[in-house]
């Protein structure tokens, strides 16, 4: 019986007949994972028909043979690029993929240097990328955990809020629960952003403590055999008024349009437009400023994109975030956000804390 | 009175005026916070004798005023590198720095197509890191705080340490430890690797159980105010055998030697040399791996590299780490590390946790 790594470098191998390439380099640590089983931060895998050769350096060539046996692994003798080019010119291959955005300038000159005149580079992204958008159901399986993690987690964050106490200590609180519940860490840095400071969609958790009538975003994810979730909820500290009450419902009612919108063939733009409608119609839409959402797998930040013209059509397998949200500089900010995996028959919400507006 | 990142911007723009270079293009996170304060996780920055400009996204735009106030901001309104370009375009600079280390084929790529073509871009390496590796007083003082917090949370470690305990369970409560005494997190995934497992330099925590008789190296670092620490311990759950104390012994003389040789004016391939020295009179220096250390700041990886054959001398104000190890599959691992500072008057070791073998 193959393992999956072995289905996958087959369907990659498929890919790469398609497009004429004799063999595709990566050096994404999400996409060597993927494809092989290793787990080291540091390395380079090329695939080709004949096979797949990993190059790392010394500190993960014995973690390279125990994760990835049925991959032949080199040790790089000089620096990764010298080494892989040298590999490359006596490996026969001519024509190499290779992703423009995962590649700097001082890697693609080191890798011609070394590689030789023979070799041809041609632009190649996204190429894993594309078949890890489409999850099979041992990984759906493995998402659901990670989302019912992120839900029990969230619950518990959302027990530790009272006045006075300091965003920090709930963000350190929550990261402790996660590894405690078997989570390697949180998929990103926990987000707890109270008052104005939930105004910054993207706030660090600061010694700030949190006030009496003041808006929470906490914005969490777990890592849990190697799948990322990532949730939303916003809190009302004491009893909403009714102008952030409006807020909130109108996000609430964009997210609930983007999630209806989020179904096979569905261009990824529209998911996006259905929100920012929802938005546009209450006048929230200039506080709106960031996409409606993202794929979500092996990374918390993943291909679809689900952004204002994005024509990609939602495909069975993907899994992306929906996350509307409204930002009012000196006010707050409130934001919620589901994981939501797309299937033949429907659409599936991975996360389940209820999406009502909390006041505590 | 000019703020610490006006004076570093001025020592840039002297850099700029030697290379002839009208601007430098910045894109790492620790580079533009170092530059400007700004701690937002996109963006890109422009540093020119004429000013600084930051240009970053909507999630970030409210931070990026609150936190580099005197620095022009502008909100991109298409891709990142499409705004820069038009941007640079009608600036009126033509040569332009660029680190090809820190920017990606295809960036470079919209970079001169949306820049146009009186742009000359001229790859600057390091240029940053460079100002970066010489700490000020105030940054020191942040590293000795980062260190000190460091050896609190390594002597809360070991004490955790005990024959069923899960590695993962170790890792969890330290970096809960870490959390709650004020770091933002810590500086990397902490290890906790025992048995057989400690050969891994890399290893990440697993649900393993410490056993008895074996050994188990803790790295783990904190970032505090920014900066970074990072520190090694290696412990023996037993009484330690005699070719396991002989290694131990060994990697402490390595490591003896090597810091006596980290000093203003040695060239930091002296300081490795000094270390491999050592394991090679023991002929251990096939199970040395990896290099001896590396520069620490506001990333935990940074320059100076303190490897074989590395040509710079140490300079006051360098901040390195120091951490000879030997690796036996099969067996185990042990590695000693410190954080040193470089004075013109000596050499400081931040990390203060006694280096003897500890037996549990």
């Amino acid at each position: 019986m193959k393992t999956r790594f072995q289905v996958r470098r087959r369907a990659l191998t498929a890919l790469l007949a398609e497009s004429k390439l004799d063999a595709l380099l990566i050096t994404s640590p999400a996409n060597w994972y993927y494809l092989t089983g290793f787990t080291g931060e540091a390395g380079a895998l090329l695939v080709s028909k004949k096979g797949a050769t990993l190059v790392t350096d010394g500190r993960f060539m014995v973690q390279g043979r125990e994760e990835a046996s049925q991959v032949r692994i080199l040790q790089q003798k000089h620096s990764l690029f010298e080494s892989l080019g040298h590999f490359l010119k006596k490996s026969g291959h001519r024509k190499l993929g290779f992703d423009p955005a995962q590649l700097t300038v001082a890697q693609m000159r080191a890798l011609r240097k070394s590689g030789g005149s023979k070799l041809r580079w041609i632009p190649a992204s996204g190429v894993v990328e594309s078949l890890r958008m489409r999850k099979d159901a041992s990984e759906l399986s493995q998402m659901r955990k990670a989302a019912a993690l992120a839900d029990e987690i969230m619950e518990f964050a959302i027990r530790l809020l009272k006045p006075g106490v300091q965003e920090s200590k709930v963000a350190a609180e929550v990261e402790y629960q996660m590894r405690k519940r078997g989570a390697s860490g949180p998929s990103f840095e926990t987000i707890v952003a109270s008052g104005e400071r939930s105004a910054l969609p993207h706030a660090r958790p600061t010694t700030k403590r949190l006030g009496k009538n003041e808006l929470v975003v906490l914005d969490l994810g777990v890592i849990l055999g190697h799948y990322c979730s990532d949730m939303t909820r916003t809190v009302f500290v004491g009893r909403a008024p009714k102008r952030i009450r409006g807020w909130y419902e109108a996000v609430l009612e964009a997210q609930t349009a983007a999630t209806a919108a989020a179904k096979q063939g569905a261009a990824c733009g529209d998911v996006d437009a259905a929100a920012r409608r929802v938005l546009t119609s209450h006048k929230l839409d200039r506080f709106f400023v960031h996409s409606t959402g993202h794929g979500l797998g092996l990374e918390v930040h993943e291909d679809p994109r689900v952004a204002r013209g994005q024509k990609k059509p939602l495909e069975p397998g993907n899994v992306i975030t929906i996350e509307p949200g409204v930002y009012v500089e000196g006010i707050g900010g409130i934001r919620i956000e589901d994981d939501v995996a797309i299937h033949a028959g429907g659409t599936e919400v991975l996360t389940r804390v209820p999406r009502d507006l909390i006041e505590i």
